[in-house]
C-alpha cells in the first residue's frame, strides 16, 4: 500500500479522497488553491501545499504545480478526484515519468476514452450498440450536412473532447444546422482545447443510465449496477438515484455483461463508468461514453453495494486485487443523491457564491453527507458550484424518496441561494415518485415552473 | 396510520422519533423544558409544547402534563423514547385510559419485564436458562446473608426496578454485604422510588450481549441478531458493536431463538431488547433483563440489518404487520456506534455543560451521526450527558474499526470536554481490534490511564 497520497483536487471530492485514504492508514497532502485556504479538505490532510491563486487555471489545473508539490511532499501516488486533471492523459503521462503512481487507468486509456469519437469506435468493436453516427470526425459544417442528411434527423453534434455536456446541441433540422455545429465547436476549443466535432443520432427523451464498473490489474472486472441519471438541466445531473427505475433485471444484465466485455477488452484498470443512452420505451441501449474516473454519484452505488469505491481506485493503483466484498456485492435497499448547488433556480441557476452563515446538515437513519462546507465558509466564486451531496438510502424507493424529502426539509443553508428548494419541489412530483422521467423531464418541469 | 404523535422526549431520540414520523407523513408534536427550548427536536417538530422547568421532575417526568399537552394537540399516540417514562407501566396505562395509542407494549408487559425479580422468574419459565439467585425479593441483610451463603460468593445485589447500573452492586464476600446491600437499595430508592432488591451469582468477566425483538399485534416475532455492549464504564455502555466479535453462529441461533420464544410467551408487542450475560468464554448465557422501549443503540442493528426500527414501532402500535424488509432482514456488514458524552474523563467523567462554540460532525461514506445539537447550542445541566451518536458501517469489522476513528478523529466540538479522545484511544488497543474485551476491560483500562 502507499505510504503517502497526494489529492489533486478540492472540495467535497478531495475530502472524500483523504477520508479513504485515513481509514487506509495512508498519509494525504492536500493541495490547494489561495481561494480554498479554509475549505475542509485543508484542513483534514496530513500536510497541505498551496499551489496559486483562485482560478483553476492557474492552480487545479497546472500539472507543474502539483507535480512540484508532489516531490517536495515526496508522495507515492496522486488521486485525480473528477475534473480537473482526472481525464487528461497528459497528467497521467507525467506522473509515470515521474514515478509518481497516477490512481487512474493508463494514459493511453484515457486517451482512448477521452476522444470520444475514437470511443466509440473502441465500444463498436467491442460488440457495444451504439446509436448511428459519423464515422470519425467532422471537420466543415458541409461535411456536418452531409452527415446530418444521412443519419436522419433529430442528430445530435458533439465534441470529440467534450465532457459534462459542455460541447454538444441537439439539432432538429437543417435549419439549425450550421450555427449549432460552430457553436458546440467553439464552446469545446474553449472548454476543452479541442473544437474537433462528430455527430450522432438523436435518441428521443432517452434515459441516461449509467453502469459502474471496478477494474484491477490482475484482470478481474465486475460491474456494481446501474445509476438512473436522467434528472438533469442542460446536461448537468441535479438527482441520481440507484438502481434505476426504468431498468428490468434483464436489461441490467445485457448492459452489465456488455460494460465487462469492453472493459476487460480495453485492459482497463480502476473504477469507470459506462454511460448510456436507453430509448424511452427502455428496450435499447446505446453506448455514450466512459468517464476513466470516480464520479460525482458514486455513493448510491456504494450505499447499495456497501463497498468504498475509493479505497477500491486506491486498492487497485497500488497493484492489490479487487477486495472481496466487491467482487461479491449484492445490492441491497435503494439509493438517492441530490446534488446541493449554490445557484439560484429563481434567477436561472446562476451561481450563488458567499459567506454561509448557518449550515445544518441533515442527520438520522439512512443519510450520509458528502461536504466540506460548514458553518462560516465562504463560497469561492472560481469553481462549480456543487457545495455538498445528500445521499440517502432506503430498504425501498418508496422509502428512500420520503427519506430524502424530509432530509432536504432539514437541511439549512443561510447566507446563499441553493437547489434544495427545487430538489424538495422535485421529490413531490407524482413523475418521480412514479419513476416516470426521462431526460427531458427537468428542462420542461422548469418551463412550467416559469423558471 | 396514526395523524399526529406526540414525542414524549428530548434530544437526539426525540429528534428520531420525529424523523421516522416524517418519513411516514405523520405530524409531530415536541414537548419540551425551559432548559431545551433551543433543542433541535423543538425546531423540527410540526408543534411544539412548553412543559415545565429543567429538571425532569418538572417537565419530562410530570405525566400530566405530558398528557395535557397530547390533549391539547389532539394526538393519536405517543411516542417515549428511552429514559423518562418509556418503561412506566403507569403512564402506558393513563394514555390507555385516554384513548391516546402508547407506542410501545402493554401496561401489564411493562410491569411485568420492569419488575426485574418477575421478569427472572418469567424468562425461567419460557425455559431461558438465568443466573442462580434468590427466589423472589430479599427483604433484610440477614436474608441477604443467607441466600448469598446458598448461592455462593461473588453475588450481585440487584434493584427489583433498577436499570441502567443503578441500584446494583458487585459483592466478592461477607465482609462487605451489608454495606454494599444498603448502598444499592438507598440508591434504588432514590432512583425509582422503590428500594426492593434480590440477588444473583455473579458471573465473572462476562459479556454484555443483547438480542433486538420486533413484534407485531399480529403475533409476528422477529430477532435482529446481536448487539455486544461490553464497553461499560459503571455500567454504562459507551461503545456498542453489531455483531458481536464473539457470539458464533451457532451461540446466536440458541440465543436467537430463546428471545423469541420468551416475547411469544408473553405477548410482547414493539421492538425490545433482551440482555444476557454471556460467561467469559461465550458458551453459556443468562437473562439479564428486558428492556421493553427503543435502545440508544439500536441504530447498529439498523444499519446492519437495513431497517428502521422506530418505524417498526409506529407501524406495530398502529396495528400494521411488520414490513417484509424486517422479516427478510439478512445482516450485512459490521456497525459500531459511540455514545459522545458531554463529559471530562480527566475529572472523572464530571459532566461538562456549557456553549458549544463550535461543532462540525463527521461525514462521509458509512457515517450516521444521529444528535440534536449544533453550533452554539449551550448543553444544558440537567439531563444525561449524552450529546450525539456517532454511528459508522463497513463491510468488514477492520473497516468500520478504521472508519470510526478517522470519524472520531474529525468530530470537532470546541466549548466543552467530550469522551471523544478516550473513545478514540480505545479504539487504537489491540485488545479491542482484537474483540478481546469483557464488561471489565473498560475499568481496568482507565485504572492503567490513571483516570
Amino acid at each position: 500500500m502507499f505510504k503517502k497520497v497526494l489529492v489533486a483536487n478540492r472540495g467535497e471530492i478531495a475530502l472524500r479522497v483523504i477520508r479513504a485514504c485515513k481509514e487506509l492508514d495512508v498519509k494525504t497532502v492536500a493541495v490547494y488553491s489561495e481561494a480554498d485556504v479554509d475549505s475542509m479538505h485543508v484542513h483534514l490532510a496530513d500536510e497541505a501545499i498551496c499551489i496559486g491563486p483562485g482560478p483553476s487555471t492557474e492552480s487545479y489545473l497546472k500539472m507543474s504545480r502539483i507535480i512540484s508539490a508532489a516531490e517536495i511532499a515526496n508522495v507515492d501516488a496522486i488521486h485525480p478526484g473528477y475534473g480537473f486533471l482526472s481525464e487528461k492523459a497528459e497528467f497521467a503521462e507525467v506522473c509515470a515519468q515521474c514515478k509518481i503512481k497516477f490512481i487512474g487507468p493508463s494514459a493511453r486509456v484515457i486517451s482512448m476514452m477521452g476522444d470520444k469519437n475514437v470511443a466509440r469506435e473502441t465500444a463498436l468493436k467491442a460488440g457495444m450498440p451504439i446509436t448511428p453516427g459519423s464515422d470519425g470526425i467532422i471537420q466543415t459544417e458541409e461535411e456536418a450536412l452531409e452527415w446530418a442528411r444521412k443519419i436522419g434527423y433529430p442528430v445530435m453534434v458533439k465534441a470529440s473532447a467534450g465532457g459534462g455536456g459542455r460541447g454538444m446541441r441537439p439539432v432538429l433540422n437543417e435549419a439549425t444546422l450550421r450555427s449549432s455545429f460552430q457553436a458546440a465547436s467553439l464552446e469545446a476549443l474553449k472548454c476543452f482545447g479541442d473544437g474537433s466535432m462528430y455527430m450522432e443520432k438523436l435518441v428521443e427523451k432517452p434515459h441516461h443510465i449509467e453502469f459502474q464498473v471496478v477494474a484491477d490489474s490482475h484482470g478481474n472486472v465486475v460491474h456494481l449496477g446501474e445509476r438512473d441519471c436522467s434528472m438533469q438541466r442542460r446536461n448537468q445531473k441535479i438527482i441520481e438515484e440507484c438502481p434505476s427505475p426504468k431498468i428490468s433485471a434483464k436489461m441490467r444484465k445485457r448492459m452489465g455483461d456488455a460494460t465487462v466485455k469492453l472493459c476487460k477488452e480495453i485492459g482497463y484498470e480502476n473504477c469507470g463508468t459506462i454511460e448510456f443512452l436507453v430509448d424511452n420505451k427502455c428496450e435499447n441501449f446505446y453506448f455514450m461514453e466512459m468517464n476513466t474516473r470516480i464520479q460525482v454519484e458514486h455513493p448510491i452505488t456504494e450505499e447499495v453495494y456497501g463497498c468504498d469505491l475509493i479505497k477500491e481506485q486506491i486498492r487497485i493503483a497500488a497493484g492489490l486485487p479487487l477486495s472481496e466484498h466487491v467482487v461479491d456485492a449484492q445490492p441491497r435497499g435503494h439509493a438517492i443523491e441530490c446534488r446541493i448547488n449554490a445557484e439560484d433556480p429563481a434567477r436561472n441557476f446562476t451561481p450563488s457564491p458567499g459567506k454561509i452563515n448557518l449550515w445544518y446538515t441533515s442527520g438520522g437513519r439512512g443519510v450520509r453527507v458528502d461536504t466540506h462546507v460548514y458553518s462560516g465558509y465562504a463560497v469561492p466564486p472560481y469553481y462549480d458550484s456543487m457545495i455538498a451531496k445528500l445521499i440517502v438510502t432506503g430498504a425501498t424507493r418508496d422509502i428512500a424518496i420520503r427519506r430524502m424529502r424530509r432530509a432536504l426539509g432539514e437541511f439549512t443553508v443561510e447566507g446563499i441561494k441553493t437547489t434544495i428548494p427545487l430538489q424538495s419541489q422535485i421529490l413531490t412530483t407524482s413523475d418521480f415518485q412514479n419513476g416516470q422521467y426521462d431526460i427531458t423531464w427537468v428542462e420542461n418541469f422548469l418551463r412550467q415552473q416559469g423558471l
